[in-house]
């Protein structure tokens, strides 16, 4: 065995994400000790009996004591109050990270929240699925895909470089890629708009498309769920990611995403325009040039590039996969 | 050996949904002869060296002779074309049905063109996946899928029920229950209707925030690309189909898809609102609402549960998918 990057790694809130850095963490041999916090008693149940934490509390400060890294992996508008909670038990010296979704608003928070000890390292993995809770956690998530750090100069009396920071932001970028992941370093405003592209964005119209069609004039709800292999149940993946995440990343990337939005909707509404006129050539051109995005994906080695729309050809006939959802969501 | 449903089937038109579609009567028993008209070169080259049909040729006159069915699967807006080419050819009584996304339209092309000899039952398989061709045929690909079918009231002068007419709609509704699908009559109406919501938006939906990404200021398509596993990738997927195919559903059920995309702008609208005065409780309902739907449509058998934002967890480490890709999307 070779020496863990950190001896003890803290996790403050254990949902898919939480879980999946310690699964992976453990895998790669990257922690000694591993301490859980979360909020959720039925959550702190389920950590104990999937047995993956040496220790699981409600209070953030006792999970942090002598902690090396600590991970607030907590909707992106509970990072203050978790860190303002876990503050006064921080080690000097650690490293403070999170797996937020949105970089500006919880760079702020947490560097309001935590003493100038501490070494602040806002992060986000670009990984999840549409699942949440404990359960859904698995080594292998962070696999091949981005982890952006979005390190923050320092202040610094001196005016210098400060290395022991370097060091940290060094140490946290090899404990990722350990866990599998590709490391990007990006300042936080900018990481706030690409994402509001790839993923704040997607997510919104998912939502919407999702929502005006449970609730449509001569389209019964039923007739939608049938017919949903024509494209519709692409959207309801994403549309059944966790709530209370997505509500916070929209409240705290309000700029970016609406930004975005205008220009989505400028697009839509010229489309909207070439439908209603019959501009069979401009439609045609629009529907080639996304076919290359897509291959672009896939030679990024961010997509698979098997035929997933008729998903069903691989599975096992008779399968319910009803029941198993029922176990799975809660 | 049971006896075919149908002695001499023809497809007029072999890509992905032709090939398919011959590929699970074979698999099912359900043809005897199969002819296939292909009007280009290139898929008539692969569909010969492919060797699911008995004969393949240029001309839909050759390939109907003495069919019994008759699916023309085409795009939408070739199917006047290719029937006016077929119609001298069609034997009296055989039975004529199509696969496109449209029903109105087709349904008017077809019987314009075809002579009341024919049986015409415009139909259309709820099924398919981003990639196009005959080699992207498979025998599964209607398995537990929907097949929505729009019999058409036929003259008659005794104003008697015409029962040959409701003998052939039985006939090809056993034939598609026969290759795994589930069976629905339906106005040619409502059908395009509802496919507006559960097809035809979704897929521009996806097409214009693809085409957005690609050309934003600020974000490279470089970064869209490597951050694209937070949620746009989904939609890259959609907007990889067929772009033919889709100009011609835009463009003949027009009216249903701008109904459609008006209620979803307006809903949009609401949500640009709701984050732009910082109304999480309003975004939090709405998020919490579409994650039913998801549940309905698991319960329906229309989508399996896996989590499948994750998907690469399953995969063999090392594979190149990138590579594979060139080879199947031609």
């Amino acid at each position: 065995m070779t020496t863990p990057i950190y001896a003890k790694l803290a996790v403050i809130g254990c949902g898919l994400i939480g879980a999946s850095v310690i699964l992976a963490a453990r895998a790669a041999g990257a922690v000694g000790e591993v301490a859980v916090a979360d909020a959720s008693a039925d959550a702190r149940r389920r950590i104990a009996a999937l047995g993956f934490a040496d220790s699981v509390t409600a209070d953030p400060a006792e999970a942090v004591v002598d902690a090396d890294l600590v991970v607030f992996a907590v909707p992106v508008m509970a990072m203050g109050e978790a860190a303002r909670a876990a503050a006064p038990a921080l080690k000097p010296g650690a490293t403070v990270t999170d797996v937020g979704s949105v970089k500006g608003a919880v760079a702020e928070a947490l560097a309001n929240a935590l003493p100038d000890t501490a070494f602040i390292v806002p992060g986000h993995p670009i990984a999840g699925t549409e699942q949440s809770g404990p359960d859904a956690g698995f080594a292998e998530l962070f696999r091949r895909r981005w982890v952006i750090l979005t390190p923050q100069a320092r202040p610094n009396p001196q005016g210098q470089a400060d290395a022991p920071y370097q060091a940290a932001v060094e140490r946290l970028t090899g404990f990722w890629t350990a866990l599998g992941s590709n490391v990007e370093l990006m300042d936080a405003g900018h990481h706030d708009l690409v994402l509001a592209v790839t993923s704040h964005l997607p997510h919104l119209i998912a939502y919407t498309i999702v929502g005006a069609a449970a609730d449509l004039e001569g389209v019964t709800r039923g007739e939608v769920m049938k017919y949903s292999a024509g494209g519709f149940r692409d959207f309801t993946r994403i549309a059944a990611s966790d709530p209370t995440m997505w509500r916070d990343v929209f409240l705290t990337n309000k700029d970016a995403v609406l930004e975005v939005l205008g220009r989505f909707t400028e697009d839509l509404q010229a489309m909207s325009r070439a439908i209603r006129w019959g501009e069979g050539e401009k439609l045609f051109d629009q529907f080639s040039r996304t076919r290359e995005i897509r291959r672009g994906i896939i030679a990024a080695g961010q997509e698979s590039a098997e035929p997933n729309f008729g998903r069903d050809h691989r599975e096992i006939p008779g399968e319910d996969p009803g029941e198993k959802a029922d176990t799975k969501r809660k």
